[in-house]
């Protein structure tokens, strides 16, 4: 998937949300537990509900790779499902790999091929070698962590080189050297808005993914003012707010509900900017 | 495993090395593919043969990771083999992982209880957050990536700050004080003496694990003189030099020779040190 499909898939979905499948066994509703894959078919009710107003899912590799070799197999079940259901959203493996050389080149192979990701999230730490072999795959992109939203970000993002830039914004700059703007996303924490236009006074092309937006609530309407650009730009995350909203047997229709609430959320600030 | 039973472990051995399992079903000997888990199985006579000179051993994930699920079969096989055959040694999940929170509390679980690892790389980009569910287990260790070896280390390993500190020096003094010396490793790319000189300034007491010198050959004799410290204080790694030192049916032999070739230069350095 290239920009350009992305930014059609946002215009015909009218938002520019991304489901993040944080899948956790001891979270889903109890009832699921029966299922001989509970957390398939627990990703795969979110699927069915929540596609038609969502533009990108995100499994969390963690979760997946904290159960052993069936926790990939359920993450391959969903990948496949989400393909099938809605073709046209961009599947992203949060998975934050970061190696060289033959290792790198694994990493990729493992999203995509081994499994039919979109995108894998990538820590820029060893530089460009980590994301070379990423760079080989057609309409395959790197999402690069740039600013994290955590506390401890501030130990080694904010330093500051001699020309008073932080490490954050020489990642930005460095890394959209690295690729095309179909090839090269940055994961931004961002949620301020003087941070944001800091941003994207560096980076004023790329696609930003921004987590968490949603679970929290709140400045979804700052994000987007300050984020978006002329292809819409951002994907914006709720994980927890959608999948977990309930645990109950409606946990679906929830879903469903909360993820519709971010897209008309979403829907108006297209229309703002005039993308739609 | 705390810092004084590995280096009870290193004296018992009379070495410092740790075996890289880089295991690649495209370059493990063609009589192995008849086995129902060639990986396992080349990893079995790799462990077998190499274990009487080795107190490590580096599975490195991407490359079972890339197999799907049957990868992470065959990783869970390859630790439990070296625990039944070497229970003394140390082994490392070169994971590279990072992330922060739940997340990262799930990768720790991955490899802490999921499988038996003592000890995984994690990349520091995203600061303490990303290490504290690893410290949260006893005598498991996070092993940060400082100084790495590659071309493109420079992009962001280099930059300095408005003291001069090279990022990697923020990583090495900032990521030491996260936990104790029985909890705190770091992977350091160094082979010039300048360099290790440095590191041992910044971080006199951690462990250290340095990539690549097998392979590459040459200088294991300056990384000694300049790295050690009075707990030895270092793991050595080698993969392809030894698991790829023969393809054919004699694979095994030959690892054990180049482990020993290894760990008799190792014993060596030791006396030198007047550790043994």
């Amino acid at each position: 998937m290239n920009r350009k499909q992305l930014f059609k898939a946002i215009k015909l979905k009218r938002s520019f949300l991304c489901v993040g499948l944080d899948s956790d066994i001891n979270k889903i509703p109890k009832h699921l537990l029966n299922h001989e894959d509970p957390i398939f078919e627990f990703n795969r009710q979110i699927i069915d509900s929540t596609h038609r107003h969502t533009v990108a899912y995100k499994p969390n590799i963690a979760f997946y790779e904290s159960m052993g070799a069936s926790g990939w197999i359920s993450l391959g079940k969903t990948v496949e499902h989400i393909r099938k259901v809605s073709p046209e959203v961009i599947i992203i493996a949060d998975a934050k790999r970061g190696d060289i050389g033959n290792t790198s080149a694994l990493y990729a192979k493992t999203f995509f091929e081994t499994y039919d990701f979109d995108a894998v999230t990538i820590a820029p730490y060893m530089g460009l070698d980590t994301v070379s072999p990423f760079l080989g795959y057609d309409d395959k992109w790197s999402i690069i962590l740039a600013l994290t939203s955590n506390k401890s970000a501030a130990d080694f993002q904010y330093i500051r080189d001699n020309n008073n830039t932080a490490l954050y914004e020489n990642v930005l700059r460095t890394a959209q050297n690295w690729g095309n703007l179909d090839q090269i996303m940055f994961v931004v924490g961002a949620t301020k808005a003087e941070e944001l236009s800091k941003i994207r006074e560096i980076a004023p092309d790329n696609f930003l993914l921004v987590p968490g937006v949603g679970a929290q609530g709140g400045n979804l309407e700052e994000v987007a003012k300050y984020g978006m650009n002329d292809h819409c730009g951002m994907l914006v995350n709720s994980s927890r707010g959608i999948i977990y909203a309930s645990s109950e047997s409606d946990f679906a229709k929830v879903a469903e509900d909360k993820s519709k609430e971010l897209q008309i959320e979403m829907e108006k600030y297209l229309k703002d900017a005039k993308l739609i």
